[in-house]
């Protein structure tokens, strides 16, 4: 009984599980540099991410007259079935493989190429008609795929995060409404000052919030900013110019995002602080949300020998939770 | 056809897959309070201290008179049944689930009582003869339960990790042996300063990494002083005299850990650096490991245009990694 | 000889150098809460800030009928003084007291009050007819003063900043020219990879600290969202309507900065993101320089066993560095 | 009138101050190296620390038959002069300057040769007949000097902190005897628990000090392992055998601390992480005492709409502060 199939690089042969559609480039990285527990397939916007690039590089390519007509319908009919979401399992590298993004290029170049080799009717672990470097990969670099993916891969996780964050702020807004009249007292370094009403104390949450999702925004905004068809070190170097002139376009289409290329391909190559500065942002968001929850645990207290001035009701036995809380605590993660 | 069993709490009912070993503790705070991504399953050394903890809690029970000995050795049985890693997938709770430890001292606690009522003939969901509460948790709080056993967690955690930096400073050592005679140039600042012996840099990587796990040792041997039988605050309320006498030699047995209990029981409830000051040892460790494996990069990069002083043996096509290389690599996560 | 004067609170008598402009408040604040060694008068924008809100708030206070004019010309005499940073030694409160920045408000209230009674032909230490509280601090809080005050030092400290980030773009701008027709080698993990002209880099130099300076900017125009007015919490009280209406418009004139009121007052009194969000984008440029430092530093290793693609003219005997290196040095602090 | 002397080296001349005891080369290092605000003066046990080590050295240095006696004695009267607390004004370095400590070595050797040349009749600026390189740095680098000095000021900073943490454990266990008898309510998630006797409470804030006390002297013990004899990267290149087997003796001697070598000196010429556990050590104390005053904070709060269930004395119009509390915030600066 076959249960894997023989592949084979410079460094040698390995065996394959029959079925795989990832091949031995994936496996040796999942095998050298799995380290960080965190798979790709955990992470399903990043690999949508990989995949519009995936396909707007073949339409590009394509269009540039590099890539036979069967050769794009089948890559881009693979992109379009990961898009769907039905071979998510087989990105089986480590997210944090260490090996600067390749294993991650890797990992969809071959899914694709099985996938669309299939497709055309050839078989898994043969790379013909398609080519996992000379077909999906081409005019691509490992550096301008990942720095593109990754930013897609952020702008789709806020996407999600505006909503919850937007919630959050209506649930304060009505919360100041309803509680506006009531009176309670506010303090200074925990000693008692004057009194305050609940209703201000949830519109400041608000307007905190509100601040920190507009600068949030702001620092995603930046991301839009791409560097597809800087391949390695930002020069474009192995991509033809007609191609670089098309790809971002269709990445717009296939993404349905209004990305573009970054004023310098140089500077986009080698530094990440867009990257950081949105880190940065949901960092200080989560302190902002830190000290919401304190406060509400804070004015819960007691109910005896506390400042018990807010009751939280029950969700479940044992502890006291809200529904203000709880969205509250799901945003920070 | 039946899909679900009901169980129901003072917050109301809730229907639990028929066969889950967990109850509706862990169903509502999964439901409530998953944020994390990280669940109990993933984390076999915590699921295997937790067991040890209740099966040394009913052992004492039983010794104080508490429990009956048919109780008494189901629970046994089941926590062994755990220890034997049969049924880790009904652990998932959320590990950070922010709600004090409760779920994931309920999650053990249904499953320990599932699977002892399942051995005793009764039906999953039952509770009955074997209670979760009632027996499992006897003479504990969710408390001293979590704090011992997080911390025999990391003591788990730190055998292997002892295993590998030892391997790591051997390879080290037989390194400066091998290269000994080969001489370089050091570098002040990066700028060449006087020849040095590559056998001496090794050494020197050796010596930190000694210096690094011993004093790792240090902070993990701290970790040894328990609070079982503190339960709540400190002070045992709940927990009889008898049980608190036993319960940390029981446990003793169990794990086949030198434990012992911390000396002022009140402090152990409320103070957590001894479990910090093993992160930061932690920390300290891998940012040497960190230095070693940028050491390593620049003195072998080039071939033409840098170091080029050492060379890594290839493992992957397109890349170089040594096996020293990658042992540090695995050490840091 | 008389060396001292006594001055009472309610905690007592203290003595008091006989020409201090300060008085007892700040006095037990130096003697009890001095921690940190940074003393106020090393920070002479935070100076220049507070004087600009004292000399506002008295202008207001006037205009709203609460001050005669003889105490409001005095008060705005003793701030135009200080503005002219005659008295900078008299600011010798620990300017991370930690009790909340009463004492840094009361530092300058004393100075101002004993700086006008002077004026007035009255002597230090009797706060006649100026008074510290009473007139020097009237309608205004420590929050308020404090948080104002903060946001315009850092405003006045980024003004230099922007401008010696301004000339280290030039600098990098200039050389990227300089050196446009120099090839040398770029690398991807420290290996050797494809040629790269020199102004390549420090063209992505330019861009990476332009982005970051305009992103430093955006953040610290948040600042000029200013709570004078707002006093303890944020409702104003103690503060009439009249001088809250007028307040900002007095302190923009006298800073000569577009200052204006936040939305929400209660939210400014509690909720500092936006003194945090300087802070991170400051980290956030610290580390860019810090990359293209390192990088310097990296390209100019050797000579003989390093890179030495870049030669760094010495400034000083024994080390190596260059004008531009020296500026992006100073930069980081 | 004259106001400078000249001095040259091999960049170019300089006028230094008439007086200065510090030379040339601090002179540059001033100008080009000035980035943080904190000045060598402001560091008298690292100024004592690198005193100790220069007369260690020298006397090293005669022992070896390296530096005549008269030469020896000079050197040494200026080390005795500067442990003396006379000349701290001199050492006007930027003690984070950057420039691999050279600065800082430079500066005390040019003092030393100053005032030794002083003793010996001649004039400051001659550098004769004690020549700053060649007689006080004599088989010495900046790098073996600096990292022992560096150490040597931290054991001698660790000495005052440890009277501090014991008084402050002590009070704690006062307060622990004097409020035995008072009960007070325990809280979990800031819930009402159960009862606990105030003196319970304050014992666990002894025992977490003791602990972390504890903990910090381990790792400041590290800190007597020096690398005085190694020079630049460990091999000693530059110090005669004879010097380097004496040195360490000779600065226990003057320093009157068990310090002895390190076992491998080209790991202590490379790695600093002994220092690190060291911050981080401190680090973590200072998060136990900031946890213990977060405590006294919140159960002070109050009177009416808190906690109120401790009064903290008043120190201070306006705040309320303990002889424990202020205790408390000194440790942590």
């Amino acid at each position: 009984m076959k249960t894997g199939r023989i592949e084979e690089d410079f460094i040698g042969k390995m065996e394959i599980p029959i079925d795989a559609l990832y091949g031995i480039y994936t496996a040796r990285t999942v095998r050298n540099l799995s380290f960080s527990e965190k798979k790709l397939f955990q992470y399903p916007r990043y690999i949508h991410a990989l995949a519009y690039v995936k396909k707007a590089a073949a339409l590009a390519n394509f269009e540039a007259g590099l890539l036979p007509i069967q050769i794009k319908e089948a890559i881009a009919w693979a992109c379009d079935e990961i898009l769907d979401n039905r071979y998510h399992e087989s990105f089986v590298i480590d997210v944090l493989h260490g090996g600067g993004g390749i294993g991650t290029n890797m990992n969809i170049n071959e899914v694709i190429a099985n996938l669309a080799n299939q497709k055309l009717g050839g078989e898994r672990g043969t790379y013909h008609p398609v080519h996992q470097n000379e077909h999906v990969n081409l005019s691509q670099s490992t550096s301008d795929v990942c720095h593109t993916a990754n930013r897609i891969a952020v702008i789709l996780s806020f996407q999600s995060l505006r909503l919850q964050l937007e919630m959050c702020i209506q649930v304060m807004n009505e919360l100041s409404e309803k509680f506006d009249h009531v009176e309670t007292m506010s303090r200074t370094c925990l000693q008692d000052a004057m009194k305050v009403r609940i209703g201000e104390s949830f519109r400041s949450y608000a307007a905190m919030l509100e601040r920190r999702l507009h600068l949030l925004s702001v620092s995603v905004d930046y991301l839009h900013q791409i560097n597809l068809g800087g391949t390695v070190i930002g020069s474009g170097v192995g991509a033809p110019q007609h191609y670089r002139e098309v790809v971002v376009q269709k990445l717009c289409e296939v993404s349905n995002l209004p990305l573009r290329h970054r004023e310098n391909l140089f500077d986009a190559a080698q530094h990440i602080d867009d990257l950081a500065a949105v880190s940065k942002e949901l960092h200080l968001l989560a302190s902002c949300l830190i000290k919401l929850a304190k406060d509400l645990r804070l004015r819960s207290s007691g109910p005896e020998g506390g400042f018990g001035e807010i009751v939280l009701p029950a969700v479940q036995a044992g502890s006291s939770f809200s529904r203000e809380r709880l969205i509250l605590l799901s945003l920070k993660h």
